[in-house]
């Protein structure tokens, strides 16, 4: 008898968080009200233009596959808003349309990680990213960040972990789950480390947009020869859509073609008519006033956690989350959340989803919700540590 | 200087009909009328009901995410879609809802296949098929089939043919290209023979619905540790929607959904809305009609390529295909083809985008287009052959 499950599926970590939603909707099933600060994603509907352009592309009831790269419209929308935003011109054929965020690490990394490949990025981060490296045989290596370095890799470290089997590193600013963007000073360091290796740069910007009072730049302000992974998911509230862009080198622009074809046929047609209207000025209007929303939230729980005892040393900067240590209230942060969600009903993410270091004195708290709702939260929270 | 790219990226072959697709469009921009038969979707719009759906769900504005496994109610109908057509009963926990087809062979082959295994399949056969094997770093070992065998795999085959790096077995039924089924008994012996080794078992069932004078079992008749592909894209006319779904053996349920989580998170919630109103009656009726319309142009199209001389020793049962023997007119299908779209603007698929067995001797023709193109089709086909 064959082992049929391949061995990667045990490399891949499970989602801790996905324990407390399913305990969450059963609370919410026998009628418990739930605050719902878990989740990653923007309680905003997707804007009214958005939506109106998919209702029209709808009535032709013409929902033919496009190209593997994309809309041709929608590609050079996306190089003029790079135009536009940071001053950069980009080339339309390395710009290819992706299901997700999710979908443009796939391109990446297929394109991009051999068998035993390293790859270097924070400790914490985002799961899913060094998922897709073990995805396809190739190593994450998590090397361990702290709020001094607002959570964020440096020249100094890439250089020092730098290895025969290195192939690449992977930076994400606005980080999830700090919030913290790169210093673009260091920024600019880590990419120029990178390239004089010849190794691959991935550069997570799905965060940019939502950022509260800084610029955060693009990769590609510094090299043509970085990967940028954007979505539209986030800033542009289309999450269920499943729509986003991966940015790639001229020297891989024919692999990735290839690739697209044979992994995805191409984006979603409708999610791509819709995302034409997504760079629109009306659009773009309301999303600034959804920015500001967040920046109110971000300032709100920000100082209420400082408030209750949490240590967030960096105010976060952008994305939509706070990562707080709560080392003062215990050293197991999922028991914590547990508790937190079974005795008072709110739902936060436990440190262990975004890594290993120091990861059972966070907490993640997402501000996807309003601020009526989060004082409430505030107030449980209070109450729950008070017992502790 | 390292390499950058994946050596996979080497591995996987670029589809040849696209150079014709390239050069199909620059003579359309020029103002030829260029008559499409290379192309793998179908011409009808999506169905009004589906549509209508999709604009439902649309005005509410929550395009959120959904549950990665997909929209419970979803899973429900697929499920009851299984017990109405082929009285089987599945458990909703192994149906998953994929971004297409494409998702689905993503999952289970990543689920399965480690580096060094060798997958058995058909030549020729799909080539995104093989190249999801390649993309995981497993081995797709093509077994040259003909139309005596209906185009299909046997279990003497499959068992002559298995060794120690074996892991498991794809089956395509109806096929592409040549829109052959496999005979059920020889499904079952197949199935049986896989499920003996202890292997994997792939059943490519995305052409299931169009199906002409016969009934096309799903592995699942004949086996519960079969894997099952299908999509919406053909037979409920959703190509551009990019949703389809994988059944799974028990086993690989969790891996299954913690791959998809990581890999997607979901698949487009408006294309799940609209998926919804895929198995209403109404919409079945006009699928029905449109499966009548499909077996219509099969017969003028074999009778015609027949009549020309092309060799279809098995009239095609299913899918929208016609896999012709060109041997008495070239022995290079793709310069034929090449030729063919240059000189008469007639467009179609070489051989050798699927595989290498007798490829230069053969030519793919989908009867995607109406009756009516196709009958111009046939007049410049005759014309271009009668000067060769």
């Amino acid at each position: 008898m064959l082992n049929k499950l391949a061995s990667r599926t045990s490399d891949i970590s499970p989602f801790y968080v996905m324990e407390l939603l399913r305990r969450a909707k059963q609370l919410e099933s026998q009628g418990r009200d739930i605050i719902h600060m878990e989740i990653g994603e923007p309680d905003f509907p997707t804007p009214q233009a958005i939506i109106d352009a998919a209702a029209k592309s709808l009535q032709t009831g013409n929902i033919y596959y496009t190209p593997a790269a994309g809309l041709p419209e929608l590609r050079e929308k996306i190089a003029a808003y790079y135009q536009a935003q940071h001053s950069v011109t980009i080339d339309q054929k390395r710009i290819f349309v992706t299901p997700g965020a999710s979908g443009a690490f796939l391109l990446a990394l297929a394109a991009s990680v051999n068998p035993g490949d390293e790859f270097l990025m924070a400790d914490p981060c985002y799961p899913c990213n060094g998922n897709f490296i073990k995805l396809f045989g190739g190593i994450a290596t998590a090397l361990p960040v702290d709020a001094t370095m607002g959570y964020q890799l440096t020249e100094g470290l890439i250089r020092r972990h730098w290895s025969q089997s290195t192939k690449g590193v992977l930076i994400a600013s606005p980080s999830n789950p700090t919030g913290t963007l790169i210093e673009p000073e260091i920024f600019k360091e880590c990419i120029h480390a990178v390239t004089d290796k010849g190794g691959c740069f991935f550069s997570d910007e799905i965060y940019h947009g939502l950022v509260y009072g800084k610029q955060a730049p693009t990769a590609l302000e510094f090299s043509s020869n970085a990967f940028v992974i954007n979505s539209f998911s986030k800033y542009f509230g289309m999450t269920g859509w499943r729509i986003g862009w991966l940015i790639v080198p001229d020297e891989f622009v024919e692999a990735i073609e290839k690739l697209a074809q044979n992994m995805f046929i191409a984006t979603p047609t409708l999610s791509q008519n819709a995302a034409l209207a997504a760079f629109d000025a009306d659009t773009l209007i309301e999303l600034e006033k959804r920015r500001a929303e967040f920046a109110t939230r971000r300032d709100f729980l920000y100082d209420a956690l400082v408030q209750l005892g949490f240590e967030v040393p960096n105010k976060p900067d952008g994305a939509f989350y706070i990562y707080a240590n709560c080392a003062k209230f215990t050293d197991d942060s999922y028991q914590f959340a547990l508790d937190l969600l079974e005795e008072e009903g709110v739902a936060v993410t436990p440190g262990k989803d975004f890594g290993s270091h120091l990861a059972h004195q966070h907490l993640r708290f997402a501000y996807t919700t309003s601020v009526g709702r989060m004082a409430v939260a505030v107030q449980r929270l209070e109450r729950f540590i008070n017992r502790i």
